[in-house]
C-alpha cells in the first residue's frame, strides 16, 4: 500500500455543499485516498451564500465539490458547463474543477442506471418522490427502458410534472400494486419520518423489488418490511457508495480496487 | 494523548493563502491539531482571485486562514476588523473567521517581539529590507523601545517611508557597522538568492546578534557567517514557529504545551 503523503502544498482539496453535511463522504473518500496513497483531503461544507462558496472553490483551486440539497439545480447558473449526466436532468450533484473551469456532473443518474441493470425494463415500478433525487432516478428508470412507471406525489404540480418529463403517470398517494416500489422521499429517514413507512403494507407484501434511496439507517422500516417479505432490495447506501466512487474517479482520474471500495464504504458506515 | 477524530461533518478548517505556498504551516497546524486531539484540519491555497477567495472563506465557514506574500495590505479591505497588532503596522498575516465575521491580526510582530524581548534596546541596529514583513519587524523593534535603527533599501521611496514612519535613518546601500543585523529581504533564500550574503562581509565580522526571517534555508550564509564569527542569531525558523502558534491559539483558542510546539515544529522542519 502506498503510503499518503502528509498534507502538504501539493496536496488537493475536494469537498462538499450542503445544508446539513453528513460524514458518509468524508470517510469514504478520506479512507480511499489512505489506501490509495492518493495526495488528496475531503471535507464537507455547509453554506447560506452559494454563489460565494462556487467563487471560492475556483478562487482557491478546489479540485471537486460534492453537491446535495438544496443546491443541485441552483449550482446550475454558477458553473460553466454541463456534463451529459447532468444536462439529462438538469441536476448536478458533482462539480470537477479543471484549472478553474467548471463542469457539473451527476452520479447519481448513474450509480441508479447501474443498479437496475438486471432488472427487466418490462417490470412496472412505481416510484415516490418529486424532488431532485427523485427527478436522476426516473430519468434512469426511462433510460434504461422502463415504460411502465407511476410517480407517486402529493404535491401535484411537481408530481404530474416529473411524469410528463419521462413519460410516466401520476398519483397523488401511493396506492395498488407494482412489482418495483422506489422510495425517493426522506420517509423512514432518521429523525421525524424514521418510523414512517414510505408504501402501506399491502403495496410491500406485493412488491418483488424495493429501492430505496434513503441512506440513514442503512435499513428503512420500508426496507426491513420488504426484505421479511422475501423481496430484493436495494439501498441507499449502495446508491451512496457507488455514486461517491463515481466522484472519486472524476476527480483523482484513479479507479480504485473492489476491495478497497469495500473498505472504504465499511468504514464510511461507521 | 487524545485520539484526533477522523475528519468528518464538525471538522474545521484552518487555511493559507500565498502566492507560493510552504509546507511548513500545514505540516506545523496538522501535526499539533493531532498532538491535542483536536478535530481540525489545515490546507494551504494560492489564488489570483483574492477577494473570490475571502468571500469563500466567508461563505464556508473556514475557521482561519494564514495571509502571506504579496496578499497582507490587499487584505484588509476585504475583512471586517482589524486587531491591535494589524492595526499598528496596517498589515495582516492572520484572519480569524467568527461566524462570518473576519478580523485580523499579525502574529509575525509579536513573534519578532518575544524574539528580541531579552536585547538592550539602546543598541543600534541595520535592518535591511521595506516590503510588509519588514514593516512588520521594524515596528516591534521600535516598540522594544530601539531608537538608534537604520533601515537598508534600494527602493529609496519604500525605504525612506518606512524609517520615516518608526523614526529610524535610511541607506540605500548596506555598509558601516552595527552590533544587530537584521535581514528581511530574500537574500540567501533557497533560490536564485540562495548563495548571496545578505549583508558584507565587513559588517558581519563586526556583528553582535545576527537575526534572519528568512525561513529556508534554516540557516542561510547569512546567519553560518555570523555564527562562525562568533554572534547569537536569530532564525526565521524561531519567528515562523513562533508565529504559527500563536495562529493555532487564535483558531483553536487552545495553547498546546511548550514539548507540543517543539515536536510539531521539527515535523515540520521534517
Amino acid at each position: 500500500m502506498t503510503q499518503k503523503p502528509p498534507i502538504g502544498r501539493d496536496t488537493r482539496l475536494c469537498m462538499s455543499l450542503s445544508a446539513r453535511p453528513g460524514n458518509y463522504g468524508s470517510r469514504f473518500h478520506n479512507r480511499l485516498y489512505e489506501l490509495t496513497g492518493l495526495d488528496y483531503v475531503y471535507k464537507s461544507f455547509s453554506t447560506t451564500d452559494l454563489p460565494a462558496a462556487i467563487g471560492g472553490i475556483r478562487a482557491l483551486g478546489v479540485r471537486g465539490c460534492a453537491i446535495s440539497m438544496p443546491f443541485k439545480e441552483a449550482v446550475i447558473s454558477l458553473i460553466d458547463d454541463l456534463a451529459p449526466s447532468a444536462a439529462a436532468i438538469d441536476s448536478v450533484n458533482t462539480i470537477v474543477n479543471d484549472d478553474g473551469r467548471l463542469t457539473g456532473h451527476n452520479t447519481d443518474y448513474g450509480a441508479v442506471r447501474t443498479l437496475i441493470a438486471d432488472i427487466d425494463p418490462a417490470t412496472p415500478f412505481v416510484l415516490r418522490g418529486s424532488g431532485g433525487m427523485a427527478k436522476a432516478v426516473a430519468a434512469a428508470f426511462r433510460d434504461a427502458g422502463f415504460a411502465h412507471g407511476t410517480i407517486v406525489a402529493r404535491n401535484e404540480e411537481a408530481g404530474r410534472g416529473l411524469a410528463a418529463l419521462y413519460g410516466f403517470a401520476w398519483r397523488g398517494e401511493a396506492e395498488g400494486a407494482a412489482p418495483i416500489l422506489v422510495n425517493v422521499t426522506p420517509l423512514g429517514m432518521t429523525g421525524a419520518d424514521a418510523e414512517r413507512l414510505a408504501f402501506p403494507a399491502a403495496m410491500i407484501e406485493r412488491a418483488a423489488i424495493a429501492f430505496d434511496v434513503v441512506q440513514y439507517p442503512p435499513e428503512t422500516p420500508f426496507l426491513r418490511a420488504t426484505r421479511a417479505a422475501g423481496a430484493r432490495v436495494i439501498t441507499g447506501t449502495e446508491v451512496a457508495t457507488l455514486q461517491a466512487l463515481e466522484q472519486f474517479v472524476l476527480y483523482t482520474g484513479v479507479r480504485p480496487t473492489d476491495a478497497q471500495v469495500d473498505e472504504a464504504a465499511a468504514f464510511a458506515r461507521g
